[in-house]
């Protein structure tokens, strides 16, 4: 009964296979072994264009990279304020970008409106040298709150970043809970609704450590990737024995496991809000479209839960334990490995406390 | 009839003859002229307490050195989001800072409510490591909506934020119209009230080119005073010359021009107020208790002012020049040396479109 | 026939054992999983003493994290010219540590000499506040030239950077190496010869992808290791599965795995030594004492090697691959895996070249 | 009798004239004022072509910021060994440059030769993305040990760094002193020799504080100039009154007074050293050719100079006052405003010690 978060968990069964099997022999090291290519190669056929990837182990490295290379230091990233690069990074997108600004936009849901975002880019920059300037817009999707941006919302924000001469930056690590949670593709919610960079997330979704960090159109963006190349070394990102972070991709990517992980962690979460619904003063706050689920849960379940060992975390983490005194927030997230079982007693627990 | 700042002008004639006055003969380099150790030794006595101080030749250089010697790189500062280090400072203390993170609150008049400033204190670092940690709070005294903390109140912020273990950093930049304005003596509107860290500004109040840095209770923050010194260096802000600065912060403070120099401009802000009030369609959105308005123009009023070479700033630069299409919002700021020629001969201009 | 680094091969079988081994169930995230634990205390119980222990994924990482805790940005970090600080990380440990300073050492085998590191220490920032400060020395045991530093040549170079107040840190990426070649313990090698951070290295001697920073006497320097994890946080190195580093390393100090590893390593290295010193106009320049071998090839040997596929590199890589036109110069790494047969068809093939 | 350094006196009198006639009035700030459109065609009419000129206050700032335009984090700059970019300003260009690396090269009289250069270039990024990679060669003239490159000296090291893709970066402190010194055009000795951007000092030959960067080839440039400014105002060194810089940098340029000055400087130590050289068991070191003198002296005559309260530095400031214990090396540097009276009481007191 673990929902603290989609990362208590090990790898699916198929990536830790490969990370098995591709364990014998002599590779060439830092990236340049055969697996690489192929990661790459199917890369470009799942989102059917030419790119460039990059493999890195942690999603707070992908992000941080793929925007020191978007905005120089004396750039403004907007993003939503409860973005994971604004919240839990711990200033890692400022460290990599030497001093950038995250402005945060508000906005329902961890979404970002396109009225707020043409505000602030107006607010930005005006008095010239004297202010950070217009340098990229980040989106997350799955957003922090659980929730999607469409296609083309995705499109509309993108559309507004680049009149403004920004670069789109998607933090996609629940990129595939997003997709199957839509029925898009690939192609629609990302490089086609105007991304220039997808940080497409593995780890939470079934690998062991594993991000690739996606430049789509590479002949424009050549600059950038050249920079991404010494920034992921410099920032110790560039992994020795590659194989490790190649392996795990290209068993995620092949015969789209990672779609069919993500599946099984949105319909785990659907299980979970619908069993939720059943019990007298729970009140899910969103509209658990992904794998992600916001909760009102009356104190005695609360503690009924603790009590039985069902593990999640308040959200804010800065409230107490005992909320409003009459009810705490909470934030139970699914996982590809979440059991039908663990979910089923957590609502018997939940249910009769 | 120059309203746009109060940098518009040059030196006030004192520091002007006191840069003179300093011109001959060898003296040693890098701060260790006679005139810098009479400077805090003087401050001492305005300041009726032992300090540091240190000059630098701009506001950025002072404001973004003194909060990179109070936080770490993955430190909170906590300012109004209208701050000067926010909005005008380029990214400045996110640079000298190694990428530290401006915590944006908000409040009336480009002021910090103790409440705002409780919240997102304890909003910030409770996730642990993940998140950057509560480290200094800035507050800005005159405002840059040109409001006024009272002692009392920069006390209750700086209790607030001693109570998270946070710095207090006051840039100072109108410190003196602040004093002036508020009849309280320079150690109750800084150190008693809980300031670690003064950035005094003279420039925009009758120095050519020169700010103070003032560290408070030097034996506490021995390793602060430390550090500063290598990061002025670092900076390229160690003048070689440093009768420069030296020169200029002596005459400034001396038989307490500063303060007169305060009163002038305070009292020509208030000329200005007072003429303005008297005419048809103009409104004044601030109390003007320094040297700044905030006002709304009609645009006739507006055309006129800059067909007669009037000058000034529209607030927030990026709105039109038509503001709404009936009025513009605009700042005006008045100097030590603004003349009541030039206040009489403006309000005869905007009295008459 | 692979013989270019000790990186391109995979994990030894009982390290992806344990990889395997941990990968079931729900376990704490990013760090707080019980096998690190165990790790912490394996460490304590090898290195005889109290310490902390931080897994990270690349020994780029590793040291440029340490470094950045050991050194303000204003200090100089002094190690040998050919150190992997300096040659192999693209400038790593500037990039973390703020812009601190690589002071270069020279010496033979790629050791510093005693008399050489006073020398330096002396010339460094005796010009006060205009120069960047003595802050850490930095050691490579087994040196980047293949050599050792015996334990008592540690503790002379620890005692000069003490008496300078700078903090010593151990790049041990073939640490198990250097304690297998010379019969030295863990603790002797490392704390009592005064080393203050210790990065040792896992990657190259049998994991996949894990290095353990070690801080000794972590009551002193808990200041330093309250900087790492902000650090290691903000540089995108805090794994979120951390079991994933945790497995490894826990499995690679089990039972002595890792000195067995390193003395089939250095013993690999000795039977390709002895073989090539049979062979005609094959010079070895180092004495090879542990797994690396710098060797003058005759250009008929090169040429005949790299037809039959032997992998190995020119050393320095900025050399023709015709060397001075009768020679080439290059570097040989075994490995934990490298087997007798691979070397004896090695030596055959260069034998009758 | 200050040898010290030419920063130990104030302004030449026609400088410090302009600062109090530019005094008056309301102007632009921000280097928006008349007198730096003055001072940006006077640099084009002396340089003989197009270019953007920076003013900042310190030879530091001055440096750093042309630097970091110059060179990416992951970039090599080319410097002497004794550089002040490396031994005097405490880490700023690897501060601003954003952890960039110096690269040092060895060199008589701290000129580097080609060869040195050519090797160090071979030697450096070779390894491609695992190392820092060429990007700039920085040469000062005068030299810090006094000496000057020749016209086609600097040509033939700028087109080696030119053919590695580097830029060529000329720290000028005593650009005025070369050029009197070799009798070479300002162009001749600056782009049309290869250099891309010239610190061009004044403080240390009559100016209080300031330096211009001066970007030629601006079309070409036109990203790093871009860059240049938000850098220049995020590290503080956009003075806010900037009559203050250009006021005395158009007084430096204009009728060339700032030939005459160097011409003066270079006269005094053209006399301070024939005075020595009559004096038994002095050794002047280098040629003198400008304004500084390395010197030999017996320790006799070195105590009877400070018991005259002469004031000059021990070059190398960490070697005992006593030297050897028979003589000290020592530095002395002649300014515009030496007099002949002052070096001949100087001479006096050696010549009877």
């Amino acid at each position: 009964m673990y929902f603290t978060s989609d990362n208590a968990v090990g790898a699916a069964p198929e990536i830790l296979d490969a990370i098995v099997a591709a364990n014998d022999g002599s590779l060439p090291s830092y990236g340049a072994d055969p697996m690489m290519a192929q990661v790459e190669s199917r890369v470009a056929e799942i989102f059917e264009t030419e790119c460039r990837v990059f493999l890195v182990s942690t999603g707070t490295a992908a992000n941080a990279l793929a925007l020191a290379s978007l905005s120089p230091p004396w750039g403004a990233v907007f993003c939503h304020r409860h973005a994971h690069i604004e919240v839990d990074e711990c200033g890692a997108p400022e460290f990599f970008g030497g001093g950038l600004k995250l402005a945060l936009l508000h906005g329902q849901d961890a979404k970002i409106a396109p009225d707020a975002l043409r505000a602030a880019i107006a607010d930005t920059g005006a008095g010239g040298v004297h202010q950070v300037q217009p340098a990229a817009l980040s989106l997350t999707n799955v957003t922090e709150a659980g929730a999607l941006y469409r296609a083309d919302e995705v499109a509309a924000l993108s559309e507004i970043a680049r009149d403004a001469n920004c670069a789109v930056h998607l933090d996609g690590t629940r990129f595939a809970n997003a997709l199957v949670a839509s029925n898009a593709s690939p192609a629609d919610m990302s490089w086609r609704a105007g991304v220039d960079v997808l940080c497409l997330g593995a780890t939470k979704n079934g690998a062991l450590a594993a991000e690739a960090v996606i430049f789509f159109d590479p002949e424009r963006q050549a600059d950038r990737i050249a920079q991404f190349e010494y920034r992921r070394k410099r920032g110790g990102h560039l992994v020795s024995k590659g194989r490790m972070l190649s392996a795990q991709m290209a068993a995620y990517l092949k015969d789209d496991l990672w779609l069919k992980l993500a599946r099984h962690s949105n319909d785990a979460a659907a299980r979970l809000a619908a069993g939720l619904r059943r019990i007298d003063g729970v009140r899910i706050e969103n509209s658990v479209e992904a794998n992600m689920l916001f909760v009102h849960l009356p104190l005695s379940v609360h503690r009924a839960l603790q009590a039985g060992d069902a593990r999640y975390y308040l959200e804010p983490p800065s409230q107490s334990d005992e909320g409003n005194g009459e009810s705490v927030r909470v934030r139970f997230v699914t996982s590809f490995s979440t059991s039908d079982e663990s979910i089923d007693a957590f609502l018997s627990i939940a249910a009769t406390a």
